[in-house]
């Protein structure tokens, strides 16, 4: 069973995908704590309202990455929530080796394609401008790369001639609420070993 | 009604699936002369058994690329069967400007990952390696990069734990042999617009 973190920047609808497969049984997890870096981000409001501790952590001096004494407190946090494992859903910042190593094949991340293709900011955006008739999503374990870590589980999504930026995004959406899930269950379980860029299931 | 130019160096099962599609009313095409520039490829043996025009192009001086005579000689030929587009089936010289400007959004190329994924050889290894879990076909027009051209089809084809190199290139060409009559009939009947790198469907 999961004790896991969840670190977000937005609306949290992933995290919401998580709660939902707790609740239905198909994610043996519970969530220790729900951390934003933004304090009126509406994943907090959502813990909260899930009765899950929701903590606010100052990511300053820093804009764009959590390093330093932002870092340190997330990972006391982390510990003091006895958590176990990170699920990064929609958490705006770098994350930095500290916080890695600390939870190496223990922290996963999710991305709006299927990569190797299209990784960094909207990824769903740059398919439909690169002309791709399939998209999808990608739950991965984080490494020190930008997207680069193991890949644990993806699904595709095709594309409609008829697609804007936004229907892509939605439809790639809906299957991130079933991947994550699927992928953290099978970390849950115990049944993914990590062989250098791999992840094979046991 | 395409009439096609199917150039290959190697055993043509790209160009069986064109042969089918075309036998089974799939895709509105005649196969006017097949290419290679390996003088005892199949692809030729498969083409005279079809009852298809199936010439040998000498490539030399060069080893990995089409230019200079073997360039001029292919177009002449093209031009003698009258064909008004060229299929890509496995052929492993590069092609070069002259013939790609001759055939602009005319000549068509199927590879085998998602592509911007995986471009190269064997690109069902390159996905293999990468611990990519969902592998695919691409095909695509053909431009001065490689396999960089405006996408037309892709198809995608998940990796299975207990895939080898082998079976997960069987499993992506039974996928390419279904995408590329899709392709090509979708040219036929005159129903792709390119705008930029996105293909259109009209």
């Amino acid at each position: 069973m999961l004790s896991l973190a969840v670190m977000g920047s937005g609306k949290g609808s992933n995290f919401q995908s998580i709660l939902d497969a707790i609740r239905e049984g198909r994610l043996e997890a519970r969530v220790a704590c729900v951390l934003s870096d933004v304090a009126d981000a509406f994943i907090l409001e959502r813990a909260r309202g899930a009765g899950v501790p929701a903590i606010h952590v100052d990511g300053a001096p820093f804009k764009t990455k959590l390093e330093g004494v932002a870092e340190d407190r997330v990972l006391r946090i982390l510990r003091d929530h006895g958590a176990d494992s990170i699920a990064l859903a929609g958490f705006m910042r770098i994350v930095k080796p500290k916080l890695i190593g600390a939870f190496r094949h223990r922290m996963v991340n999710i991305h709006p394609s299927l990569l190797p293709a299209f990784p960094g900011l909207h990824a769903w955006k740059q398919a439909l401008e690169y002309g791709a008739r399939v998209a999808g999503c990608t739950v991965h374990f984080v490494d020190e790369g930008t997207d680069t870590g193991p890949i644990i589980v993806q699904r595709p999504v095709g594309v409609l001639d008829t697609d804007t930026p936004e229907t892509l995004h939605a439809r790639i959406q809906e299957q991130e609420h079933l991947a994550y899930p699927e992928a953290l269950q099978l970390l849950s379980a115990g049944r993914l070993r990590v062989e250098g860029r791999r992840v094979v299931r046991v």
